[in-house]
């Protein structure tokens, strides 16, 4: 196979990634809004159904395996591919939290609404974004947006910390709303999982793009 | 490079794997203990220190790409390198969880003891023996075990939701156990990654193994 074959084939795959991340980030969108409309058909819907984003996951990873074994890919090529595997994971498991948010929407919707749910949506945007911007990072070969996804984790694990406070303030004033506030911080929990899928995809970026590995040496931040 | 040195390289990545399992393993035990025997400061000694596991997350990263670009193997050793990338990402993340354990432990030890904690240790045992299980079945490459691994972690979802649906009761019951009971249940939830994680492992061995993908394709189980 030639090298134009080979570039072909490395844009099919991202594509495939692409396509892949906007699924994933669909459902996790719609999950949420389920809960926000308190939809209750949409949310069994979306925990029900969630075979298309496990057979693209299945499809990327051959195209990966394939792309390793005819290619035999040296030095950066190689890093991009076993990257694309690992991302490839990182989304599937994002596309598991949206099943999981429905699931813990639908026990939530069995009940009156509460009301300290204003938070929860920042969040899931939050995480929507950072998995987009991630992704993005990937193709576009960008370290400087996949370290922005980096610092934004902080901000989501203190938004999840607030959501927090607030429905256990809410469950020990009245013992009638622990449920829903126990779905709500499951829902969090989820939020707070797919902001971690990405940040793993950002730091398989910089290793990608910088050939250096970030993971577990986050730097401080910069001065202002 | 020949094919002798290759098997002792193949053997090597084994081996840290294997070190790699164990010192997660460790670590999820201790957290729990910590736990049980309302150690604080053995939790937050945990919750502090993951640097050993993700050094060796990094090495063992390192040792893959090295194999995949000075060997280029074929097909299954192809597949054996790639499965272990994916496996030491599971295996980091087992650790993370030791780490959330730890936490939750932590807030947990503020206040006297809960008493329905019983199922907690047993869904840890199980957690930790699927990893370990899984581990095993890839260096020996037995799907069977394999196989055995995926088919608990329906028990393991059992536990989770009964250790909820008692802990529910009690934070209904008595409001006054709300923040102990909702860091059981966090901690439960931490416990359901790991087997979670140990099952994307089992997932990855029977993949390698029969080099056919089982992932969401989960057979129905055997007539008795």
């Amino acid at each position: 196979m030639e090298r134009h074959h080979f570039e072909t084939d490395l844009q099919a795959l991202k594509n495939r990634l692409l396509n892949m991340g906007a699924l994933v980030e669909e459902r996790v969108h719609m999950a949420v809004q389920a809960l926000m409309e308190r939809n209750l058909e949409a949310a069994e819907a979306i925990a029900r159904a969630d075979e298309e984003v496990n057979a693209l996951q299945i499809e990327i990873d051959d195209r990966c395996l394939k792309l390793l074994a005819l290619q035999q890919p040296m030095a950066s090529d190689l890093r991009l591919i076993t990257s694309a595997m690992k991302i490839n994971a990182d989304l599937e498991r994002i596309g598991d939290q949206a099943v999981n948010i429905a699931e813990n929407a639908s026990r939530m919707l069995a009940h009156p609404p509460l009301k300290p749910i204003i938070d929860l949506p920042r969040m899931a945007e939050m995480a929507e974004r950072m998995t987009r911007d991630a992704l993005d990072s990937f193709v576009r070969r960008d370290s400087t947006l996949a370290r922005e996804v980096l610092a934004r984790d902080d901000e989501v694990d203190g938004l999840k910390d607030t959501i927090f406070r607030v429905l256990l303030t809410y469950m020990m004033a009245d013992p009638g709303t622990i449920e829903r506030a126990l779905a709500l911080i499951l829902i969090s929990r989820n939020l707070e999982r797919i902001a971690d899928h990405a940040t793993n995809i950002a730091e398989d970026v910089i290793f990608l793009v910088e050939a250096r590995d970030v993971r577990h040496r986050h730097e401080e931040p910069a001065a202002p």
